[in-house]
This record gives C-alpha cells, sequence and structure tokens, in this order.
C-alpha cells in the first residue's frame, strides 16, 4: 500500500548511504573529531553563514530539544512554546524529565505570536510575586511548525526583536528545516535564520537521513562543556562518524535543499488535487504536511487504499488526518493517491 | 498599620506557643519517633475516621507537594491541576524540578469540572498517539482553592469517582483546610473529605502554627519508603518534635476548628462590610481570602492605611486584591479596616 | 533516662524561645523579608566579619546542603568529599537527587587531605578522556567533621589554597559549627573561615535552636535568584521570621558561642571521666561528639542505663558507639553517667 | 597509520551495510513496530533462549544504561557497581543525572565478588540509620568487564544468588558482549547469561553494528509503558528500523558470534606477540581488549607507527595502554604492529 503516513518512512536518500559505504571501512576516531564530522561543520558553517558557528550531531528531535533547552537553561527558569508545540505535547515531558518546566503560549496555527510573546514578558516581571514563579527563560518556536505553517521573516524579526529586548535566546527546532526554507510561501534564508535565533537545528532523520540531526550555536555561543553535558543526557555518539558523513552528503551540491523542494513540490500536488477532488482542509499548509478533515466513514474507505495518520477529533463524525510527502515521496505514488481520492 | 495581607503573618496560636513551652527541655528522639508526633497521629486519625492512615509531618506547602506528587507517581505521569492551581503558578516549578509535567485543566473560580477531566482522560487514552505523551497520574486540587472557592459534596464525589474509574489517585492540597472545613457554605466533612481521596494535608503554617504540614494518607497507603525520599527531597526533620507538638496541640479540644472558624467569622464581617460600602468584588468566596476590585487610585489611597495584598490586574485602570483573615484576625481590626473603607 | 544520644534531643534554648513568644503576635511580611530577619543577618555578617555577605535561612542540614550544592555546581560538575562525608553517606542521597555525583576523596578521621585533593585535580585535567567524566565542581568538608574533628587553620588554608588554583568553589558544612569554634583545640575564627571558604552555613538545629541554618555567602556571592531555587526545592518558609528570631536571638550577646562552650565543657568532663575509667576510645574528638568502643555485653548493659547512638560495628565483639553533648546537657547529667561508667 | 585505538573505529560490517542497503526504500512504521525490529526480536529471543523476553532497541551505551537503570530503581535506591564500572566514571555523571547514586563496590580485575556484595547487602540492612541511606537497589556488572575480564559461570551464578537472596535485579553491560561470549576463557553461555539477571543488553556499537544496542528483559519484565519513558530520556528513535535491520543482520547465520570470534583471534595473536616481544602486560584479559605496561619513552616511540589509546598513568615512567581489536581487525595489520613492537 502506498504510504503518506510521515515523513520518516523510508532509510535514506541515496547519495547519503552511498557515502557511508564508501567510508565504511576508514578507521576514524570517534566522538566527533573525525574528518567528515568536521567536514560537514564546515559545510554547514558556510551554508549559514556563520563562520563561527559551533555545530554538533546528535541523534533525534527529541533529544536534541531536551540536551539544547536544558543546557541553556538556568534552574530557575522555564521554556516558552506554542500550546501546539511539540516539546509540550507530544515528547513524553522530556524537558519537564530535565526539571524545566514548558510555559505556554496561545497558538495561532502552530505559531506564537510577538506581541503576545512580550505582553507574557511584560506582565511576568510586572507581577509583585514573579520570585515565585517560573522564569521565561528561553523561546521555542518550530519552523515549519508542527501544523506545517511557517514564520515570515517579519514575524521571525519581530519574535526575535522581543527575545532581545528581554535578553531570552530564541530557540528554533528545524526538524523539518528543509521542507520549511524551499517552501514557495517561505521568505527566510538559512543564513537570515541563523542570525535571528541563538540555537537551532537542522532536522536529518526527516529530510534524506537515516538518522541525526545538527545542532548550530550560531555565534559560536554553545554553552561550557557541552559535549559532557550531551554524555550526560545518554546522547553522545561513539561512531558520531555516521551523522558527520551523512550531514557532508546533504550539504554537498545543495543535497538538502534539492530533496526537500521535491518534497514541497509533491506536496503542492496533493494539495491541488484535494482541492480539485473537493476535500476540506483543517488548514492552508505551504510545506509537506497536508491536513484534511475526512468524514470518518470516508476516512476508513481511504484508509483500505492509502496510509495517512491520524491527526485529531474534530467532532463526532468527522476526523482531521494528516498526508506528508517526504525526499522520498513518487510523483506516481501522489498521481495513485489522488486517483483514490477522486474516486471517492 | 493593620494588616490583612496574608494569613501567615502572625507566629502562632497561644496554645501552641504553651505547649511547645512545657515540652522544651524533654528529650526526645528525632525524626518523628517521638511520643508528640505519636500523639498528634492519633488524633489526626480519628478526626480523619481513618484509623489506618499513615500520617507524616513536613515543614511547608509547596515541599509538601513537591514530595507527595513526586513520589505517588509514576516516571511516565504528569500531574492534572486546575490552570490556577497553586502547583502550575506559584512554586516556581517545583513541581517540574522533581521531572514530572503539571498538565492543565481549565478552571473555574479555581475549580475543576468532574465532567471536563473525565473528557480529558478519556481523550487522553483514546489518542493514537498517547505512549508519546505524558500520562495523566493523578489529580491535585485544592480545598479551598487558591480563590477560596470550596467543592461541594457532590462536586468533591464525582471527581473522586472519575479519579477511580480511571485508577488515578485524587490529592487534595489543604493549605487552608481548616478554613474550608469550617466555612458555613461547606458541605463536607473531614472523615468524607479524607474517604473520598488517596492523599492530602492539613494546613498549619496559615492555620495557627508556627509551622508545618500533616500528610495523610487515609488507607495507610504511603508510597514505600516514604521517610527515605522525604530526606532525599531535603524535607526531614530531625527535631520533627516541632511539628508534633504543635499540631498535638491543635488537635486537642478541636483548637485547630475553633480557630478557623473565627477566621472565616471575620472574613464574613468584612465581606459584609465592603458590601455595605459598596465595594466591587472580584468573585463570592466563603471562606477566609475576600477579593476585591479596585479603582487604582483608591487602593493607592487605601494602601497608606491597612495592608492587603495585590491579587492580578484586571485593567488598566483597576486592580483585584485580596485581604485575608486568619486565626489572628481580631474583631477590632475588622472594624477599622471597614470603617477606613466606608469613608473612601 | 539520661541521654547523650544527640545534639537535637530538647527544643530550644530559653533566651531564644523567649524571643518567639515575644515577637509571636507582631504581623511580619513572609519568606525572610521581616525586620528579625534583617537582624539576624546584620548581627551575622558582623560576627563573620563579612559585611558584604548574602544570608539566608533554611530548615535543616540535609537541605542546606542539596540546595547549596546543586546551585553552585554547573550541569557537568560534581562536589568532592571525604568518604565519611554526610552528603555521602547519610542523606539518602539526596544530592544525587540533584543530578549530582558526589566524588569521594580519602577520610582521615573524616577530614580530607590539601595534598590529595590537589592530586586528585590534577590528574583529573590531565586525565585525557577527562570529558567523560564528572569534573569536580566543588569542595565539602564539614567543620566539625563527622567524627567531631577539626581541621587547623593550617590545614584549612592549604585546601583554600588549593580550591583557589582550580578555580572550584569551598562549601563548609556547618551543622556543628558552634561546637567545632569554641573548641580548645581550634584555632580558627569565624571571620577567619568565612574568608576562607565561598559558602559555608552557621547550624541552628543542633545548636540552640528550634530548627534552622543560617547560609552565608561571604562576599556577596549567592547564586542569581538564588530564593527562587530555594522555592524549588520545596525550602522557602512562609514564616521564616520562625528562624530569623532564633538567628536572632542567638547571635545576641555572644549567646551561640557560649552555649556551644558549654556543650564542649561537658564533652571535655566526659572524655576526662571515660579516659580514666579506662574506656577505649575510638579516635581523639574534641569536640561534644565522643566516640568509644565498648565491648558488646558491655554496651547491653549500658544502654538500659543511658541513651547513647550506635556508630559502627567494630568487630564481632565489639561496636563504637556515641555520646554526643549540647547546649542543653546539665554537669548533673554528666555526673550521672560517670558514675554509670565508672561501675561496669 | 594502523589503529588499535578502540573497537568502534570502522563502521559496519558489510553483511550489516548490505541489509541497510537492501531494505533502504521500503516504507515502514516508526519507532521499532517494523517487521525487521520485530524479526531482530524474534532472533534475538531465540538467541537468548528466552521465549518471552521483551527485547527494545537503543542507540548507545551510556543511553541504555541510564534508561534501564533510572526505570528499574525506585526513587530511594542507587545501584551497585565496581569501583572500575563504566556507570561510575566515564559516563559523565549520566546515572547521578538521572537522580540516583552509583554505589562503590570493591573492583578485582573489574570485577565484583559476591561475598563483598553479599557483606555490603547484609551490613547495609543490619544498619539502624539504613532509611537515612541509600538503599541497595541494583547490582550492575560489565561483561566483559572495562579490563577486558570475564565472570566465570560460578561467579556469576553466586553473584545471580545473592541478588536473589536480597530481591535486587542484576543488570549486566553488554556492550562488548560478542567479545566475551567467544572468548577461549569464557565459560558461560548466552541463555545461561540471560538466566542469571534481570536485564542486560547485547551490544552492536563495538561489534559489527553502525550503532545501537539490544535492551533485554529475559522474563518478559520490562518497566510498564517503557517506551514512553524511552521517550522521556530523548532515546526514542524515529526510524527504529536503523537499529532493527542491523541486528536483524547480525543474529542471522551467527554474524554476531562469528565476528565477534575473529576480533578475540586477533586479540589472542597480539598477546602472543606482546609476549614474545617481552612486553609487560598490565594484566591478562581474555578478551579483545589487550593491556600493556610500556616505558614512556618507548611509548612516544610506538605512536609515530600505530595508535592505541591511553589507560592510566602507572608512574612516572610509565603508562599502560590499550590495544582493541575488533570485527575488524585484519591479520595483515596485526601482523604489522608486531613487527613494530618486536623492533622497538
Amino acid at each position: 500500500m502506498i504510504s503518506f503516513e510521515c515523513d520518516y518512512a523510508e532509510g535514506a536518500h541515496e547519495a547519503v548511504l552511498k557515502r557511508l559505504m564508501e567510508t565504511n571501512m576508514e578507521q576514524l576516531p570517534g566522538y566527533g573529531c573525525d574528518s567528515y564530522c568536521e567536514s560537514a561543520r564546515k559545510k554547514i558553517r558556510k551554508a549559514c553563514g556563520c563562520p563561527d558557528a559551533d555545530v554538533f550531531f546528535l541523534m533525534g528531535g527529541t533529544q536534541t530539544n531536551a540536551v539544547v533547552i536544558r543546557t541553556m537553561l538556568a534552574q530557575y527558569e522555564g521554556v516558552l512554546a506554542a500550546a501546539t508545540g511539540h516539546i509540550g505535547v507530544h515528547e513524553a515531558g522530556a524537558i519537564e524529565y530535565t526539571g524545566h518546566k514548558v510555559l505556554e503560549l496561545p497558538q495561532h496555527l502552530g505559531k506564537i505570536d510577538a506581541a503576545e510573546l512580550e505582553d507574557y514578558l511584560k506582565s511576568f516581571f510586572a507581577d509583585e510575586n514573579h520570585e515565585h514563579m517560573v522564569f521565561p527563560g528561553m523561546v521555542y518556536i518550530s519552523f515549519p511548525t508542527e501544523y506545517g505553517t511557517l514564520y515570515t521573516k517579519k514575524e521571525l524579526t519581530e519574535i526575535s526583536g522581543v527575545c532581545r529586548k528581554y535578553e531570552i535566546p530564541l530557540y528554533i527546532d528545524g526538524a523539518r528545516l528543509g521542507y520549511g526554507l524551499t517552501s514557495k510561501a517561505n521568505d527566510v534564508s538559512l543564513p537570515e535564520l541563523a542570525s535571528l535565533c541563538d540555537a537551532f537545528y537542522i532536522g536529518g532523520t526527516k529530510v534524506g537521513a537515516l538518522c541525526g540531526e545538527a545542532v548550530i550555536f550560531p555565534k559560536g555561543n554553545s554553552p561550557k562543556h557541552f559535549m559532557t553535558m550531551v554524555k550526560q543526557h545518554g546522547a553522545m555518539l561513539a561512531k558520531a562518524r555516521l551523522i558527520g558523513v551523512q550531514f557532508d552528503a546533504l550539504f554537498t551540491d545543495n543535497l538538502y535543499f534539492k530533496i526537500s523542494r521535491h518534497a514541497n513540490e509533491m506536496a503542492e500536488k496533493m494539495k491541488k488535487g484535494f482541492a480539485e477532488a473537493g476535500c476540506r482542509f483543517l488548514l492552508d499548509s505551504p510545506t509537506n504536511q497536508q491536513f484534511l478533515i475526512l468524514e470518518n466513514s470516508r476516512m476508513e474507505e481511504l484508509k483500505k487504499k492509502a496510509a495517512f495518520s491520524f491527526w485529531e477529533v474534530v467532532d463526532e463524525k468527522h476526523t482531521a488526518v494528516r498526508f506528508a510527502s517526504s525526499w522520498a515521496t513518487t510523483e506516481e505514488n501522489v498521481d495513485k493517491l489522488l486517483e483514490i481520492v477522486k474516486k471517492m
């Protein structure tokens, strides 16, 4: 059965796998000190326009969020995030497990609003009892968001401005960063994004790699002894080459962006086809995740022919579902899916 | 200046202090193994109608909440609380510091609703992704709430029923339990409250003691090696007699309830006076905390003559403030306060 | 039965209790902002010769150790302590509970050695793998030690020198500080001790108070937002006056030192009497705790007439036990004890 | 330069890599629910003789130790380990970071002794103050140990017996399990090892895989909601197939054991050659890690021609170093190494 269940259903892009094979029997030092990790770091710094950036390789998104947030917060601080933020909802309490509260901000199609953020911060410090409360110590946003939506350059700049005014770091979860940056709707470049935040990660797991995320501290501002804390979290890899080689391949000849763009093109095709078939959208997503509201009976029928994922209950008779494209999605499969949808 | 700022402005009730003096030079074992702790436990068990209850003495409310919640939750669980719950707002993240998330429920004048609780639990277990989310592992409510309001016996029974259906313990924060139980509006007895929950504490700090809270596990259901974990939290007292003696005094001749009733009578007098003076109430509180909405200019004027506490900003021109009575409030001071208010 | 079981068997010194009674009905602000806390802080700063010191009041020793150590360590650091240090042995893992390792140093009658400390630090940083290990981030010593022994001024100065060379703070657990400072064998003054370390606490619970310890950061070097973190640990007191008033009394007219000296005099009398009775000492303690090695049969007999505490098993036939004097020990009771011992 | 620095210098065994390539473009569910993970589980259960075992796949050793130990311990418990145990020395405090103490036992060539373990447990429960101490809640051993040594079947059986007597689980760190089981000196089978413990892991990272460890709870005794806690630790993989496919390959046609045996043969050849060249051994290791004591001048000379790793300082003039073979070590390189050593 064709599957649009998620963007991590396949292994790795063939160029990535090829590099793993070619370098497989080289004897390399561990823990990220090898030449491939170093080469990948250089290419990433260049792509980000951050010659002084600190770059680290971790395994997955939840791990990256937990390590970065824990090591950047002071003990008395929590992290601000949209009510729908991944760290607050779908990470099994991994942030709280490190001892820190996730402070909720209102969400608008998955995004926070700069003015509401400023209100929060202003009210907090104005509250006479704030020494008894969790200090807001960081802002977390995802790009694209959990709903596939994007912050505009203007929105990002405003959020960044509030963060700097209140001296609070801005951290961007880029699990699907490639799909965000190469969306037709996007007006933010990677160097711009890097310059507006204090830490972010470039997702590999969902964008062409077997596994791995690249954490970037754009101004060389990584927490002191970061790798020792990475080890403490159980996140240090003996064979870090595994991720270094992959990111080295992904950042060669623009591969990361080419394959991301392909995913978006497939998503646009789906979106157009869904619209033509009269489907109802949960919201307007410009990236690789498309959300439909289906009648439950129609959903059950569709399930027999194509895989997609449950998103949320809308009402007694309707369910929101997600169709995700990825670097690996073939046009042929999109056509098959639309064929099925049209016939329903 | 007369003060209605809080219910912990004075030391201890004189009968409590007297017992501390009388027993001061006795040589007693430490860590809660002395005869006064034992006597207090017996009296508390009797008052609660729980002959098998485990009773422990801790120092303060935040500490008690953190210890009880942490030791009763499994690692993968969080605690459900009203959005206005003390543990979620004014404890500086003490629960998250122990590694657990506070899961928010809607609040209605500080209270949660049994039906909304059940919806939350039902939805959680129905969500196909719930293994990636924080499991709801306990329900926290306060009695009275942070807004001075009370659950009726019916409401408590319904919440308790939902908890039992889902096999989740119900924990009641009784920082001001005396003021709740002796309110004219209350229809729940201490034995009833004890039988409806799995753990609760009887607040001493705000009700006549120098310090100390009594934690009760009504069915003898305290977590295994509870005292070792209390020590781990830095909450074990060498001279636990300090709290044992005080609770022994408070639970002799109904003292705890008598002095609580007095506080409520003083609060009712304030309430009536405020109403007669045409004050605007933030809400209708039947216990020792009364909340008014004052014009800012009037508030500033009043501040010069009586102490009260800031509650929250209502709008640009109005502020909500709190007047608290306690076991120590004199009728004379209430009269003075009302005199001032009437003249404004 | 007369008891020498511990130095926290009685309540508070009468002058302390008197101040609590006198101030009982004053309305005071909470959380350490009252005039008695402020007065106590001033007196303590003066006694320590540290006009800029930050002074905080906490409830007990384990709590104080956990809060100070956690808030002064970086995430990648642990705390060095003698193998017999209280934090490593008798605090139920309260330090590890905060996420930090207790790194063991060899102990010599409860003390660490400056040269061994330096060796440890030197070896650590010389180890090529030290980024995979817990960084030594603080040195913990107790004064007097868990064995009643004392560091000389020379020893303290050497340890302090090593700490400064390696830029690691020195923290002194002063649960029994009074008994250390007023020992005839002591050559360190309170201002000297304060100047040689980065944080320490003056124990109240074991030296005349109902409860409470005063934490001092001699150079005003308390961690940022310390009180918020105190609250996070569940260690903030609503009625902090309880401790402020007691320390205010203890640091009036040298009371703290007078009553400590009395305890030492009683201990010396015991020691002399034990020696005359031919008892075998576990070690030579110059402070209020005296350790004897008793034949088990003799120990059982003695237990019937006087209370003391088990220390450790020496061999199959002998046990080490502890006799503690305190501010409350009467000469009459010491005489009775020695009478009993001599007859055995 | 030829390298014997560690057993994680190369990528993956070619058969493992081949399976990754073959399965790369299959669309599979995430989080360990795919058919390869399931197939690997079946093969592992069979190899272990544990039809009811729970099997999970994690990324690395420190992560696995932290997750297993944290989820199996009660809050008041710590884990017993040899003073040289990996968790106590080279994991940057990852266990303490989860809130639990590592309790040290004496080490004998990296091993603990059953009688000393029993003494520890007996003394602990006999200590009148043990409620104030960390409860021993688990025994951790490594097989082979950090020194390459092995427990005999008799030793393992005795340790297991003590654990069962005291109802404490036994956990075996098998980072190099293959090298232990296929050593000529070994007399324990995988099913025997599985039956003697309560949890263990089969190391992949050091034995033929790109990454990954297989955690086994032999009696189906995994902690409740284990995967949710794995996620909390940031250890859940979206593309868990990455590890499933690899273990499926490693447990096909005995590959895991064949390649482990090869490493041991190469180590034996080294050992014999070293002995013939008159080298001094730090200890007698029967597995893939060989430890020599070299004069510092000779060590520096050797460093120019072959890579090995620093182990520890022996004295001013001598250093202990480690030569590790692995599944990837060629006989040709061993010959070259021995040629160099003999000429020195």
